[in-house]
């Protein structure tokens, strides 16, 4: 396969990924869902018209909308021939669009996708440190005043497809397959000292939905099957309901760099990968659904943290400074136990096959700014 | 104030109350918003245009929506004109509507309102039992079968709105009114062996997420504005953010009917009061937000569940049998530690005031049916 779109061998969007997204463009600023093509986006608004397969020509109008979810509300089927009609527009051998130079001149800006939780944001979006409440002395009383342990946490997310399903109604780790639509990078942002005083016994709440960054490009589960690996080894045989038979697992590296304030230069603080995840996603899917929890087409699943076992592969600070007893070094010569204010957290992810093609996620980057002082 | 359209003055929906909902009619199954009065509801998709007044009278369009969001995501002034306009248009001095049997021959069933989380679900959606993990004995492997233990939690939720919050902005509890819409009555039901078993130390997960239901029309808090009393007497001044000066505490009767499938007779088992919540909307508010979670129009804030003092006030099977070792007697000579298959929960809410007016929720019901087998 090979498209006529020229990009370096480096890109994380060649013609085998076509990730979705939704963008503006300095010219036009209304919502058009899009998939990125090396440095290009492809406009599928524009194009809705060439979606002419059997089972798409009677749904161009998932393409017109400014959201997704009407198009990952179908059935994979329509995924697949979506995916087809693109790859089909645009490869070499296909003149459709490659003589079309009005729609090759856009230029544009991706705006991403919105999840349904009100502080999902997408990359390149700040986060403030917060306030709150902490108990910085066991038994004594807490104290109010800005987060000290401000954390990242290295995740992935599933976007949910498919019709929607009712309450009632399970789906089994071998029935996931059809609503696992794609995945983004996901930073779980968490306030460590916050947390710790609030999780007990209904688990973090202020300490987590202080803004959690998603990368904008949706990856789906087709560009992703040519990097299914073993799943991870189990201890214990699961439950019938969590149990497939197949493999579903995936080889993403996974890499994270800070980049303080004071410095240009980033430093790689964590190599990490997908595969290390002890559940698969179909099996996260069957706990979610088990008590018969409905599903809608655009439901965000996060992974949790993805740490490896090396040192240098914790997906968050909590464990790469070992709560802060080891601090780490930065190759500016600072030094970092938690997250200081002005860090940049960015998130990459990709895939590489023997042949040098690379699958990739793109980034999910994220300024902590300080603390907006709270006036009484 | 007295309206043209009869009721009864036991109905939970006369002038002063003018809940908004969403609903269908048999001839119309189009969404239409409307408003509950007495056994009616008037349909303001159809008399949009009737919204004249300064601020409305540019935003009709909010009242031809099939959600309610946009008209929630408008400003308190907006409500309140909306409100004015509405109890003038059914005023017994006001001729507009009342010699228009077009618009008084329409009757309908309410479909409610639906949230953003996946299974929110109106009152009359059936539940089943679920299936999950439990840990029967303490050291043993965990057990996959239907729940044991299922319960109800009595509790209120509010509708957020007003325009987006952006990420990093706090709502203190002096600013939150203004974020505040409207209630409706929450049944949070809750599989307590499967919540045993998973809620370290994340919290519950899926032994609340088989389904939450609400009641169909949303109560203004314009309408509750005459029940306010005092704020529940609190044993610590809270954190400043926490802090307001005024009352927000509201005087609903609450109460929570179970009715076996045996038997037409429902008993009423729980007698309590919203105004036992230890804090207020407002600080729920404020504590959401504290570390700067974002709110959109329609995010629903449950309660927490609602219990007196007294053993008949408790919102819980699990409080009303503590724990199951006190069974509750029903009227027709059955016992209950926790639910039974074909157990009918209803939750009812009204205020009363000296004069008999009665502003009240409707009910939020839902039947327990038996799990659903599990093939493997
Ligand atoms: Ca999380
Ligand atoms: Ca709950
Ligand atoms: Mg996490
Ligand atoms: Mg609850
Ligand atoms: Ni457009």
């Amino acid at each position: 396969m090979k498209s006529y779109i020229e990009y370096s061998p480096n890109s994380d969007f060649p013609i085998e990924n076509l990730p979705y997204g939704v963008f503006t463009s300095p010219k036009n600023t209304d919502k058009h869902i899009g998939v990125a093509i090396g440095e290009w986006i492809l406009d599928l608004n524009v194009i809705s018209h060439l979606f002419n397969g059997p089972l798409l020509k009677d749904k161009q109008h998932v393409f017109k909308e400014e959201k997704l979810n009407s198009f990952i509300g179908l059935t994979k089927p329509h995924w697949l021939e979506a995916r087809s009609t693109i790859q089909s527009l645009l490869d070499v051998s296909n003149s459709t669009l490659q003589n079309d130079t009005n729609l090759r001149e856009r230029k544009h800006i991706p705006i991403g996708y919105h999840g349904r939780c009100s502080s999902i944001v997408v990359s390149g979006t700040p986060i403030y440190r917060p306030y709150g409440q902490t108990l910085p002395v066991d038994g004594a009383d807490p104290h109010f005043g800005p987060c000290r342990l401000m954390d990242f946490e290295l995740e992935m997310a599933c976007f949910v497809g498919g019709p929607p399903t009712s309450v009632g109604q399970r789906v089994t780790a071998k029935e996931a397959e059809d609503k696992l639509f794609g995945f983004v990078l996901m930073n779980d942002w968490s306030a460590r000292d916050i947390q710790k005083w609030e999780y007990v016994p209904l688990g973090p709440f202020t300490a987590k939905n202080l803004g959690t960054s998603i990368s904008p490009w949706i990856v789906t589960i087709e560009a992703l099957r040519p990097y299914i690996v073993d799943n991870y080894p189990q201890d214990k045989p699961p439950f019938p309901y969590l149990r497939h038979d197949d493999n579903f697992n995936f080889d993403i590296k996974l890499e994270v760099d800070l980049r303080p304030e004071s410095s240009p230069v980033a430093t790689t603080i964590c190599r990490s990968n997908y595969r290390f995840l002890y559940w698969t996603v179909k099996q996260q899917l069957a706990q979610q659904t088990v008590t018969g929890c409905s599903l809608r087409p655009a439901d965000l699943l996060g992974s949790g943290t993805i740490s490896g076992d090396t040192s240098d592969s914790y997906g968050s600070m909590l464990e790469l400074s070992w709560k802060g007893t080891k601090p780490l070094r930065l190759l500016n010569g600072e030094e970092r136990k938690f997250l200081q204010d002005g860090d940049t957290i960015i998130l990459r992810g990709y895939c590489l096959d023997e042949n040098g093609i690379r699958i990739g996620f793109g980034s999910c980057e994220g300024k902590l700014l300080p603390a907006i002082p709270f006036q009484e």
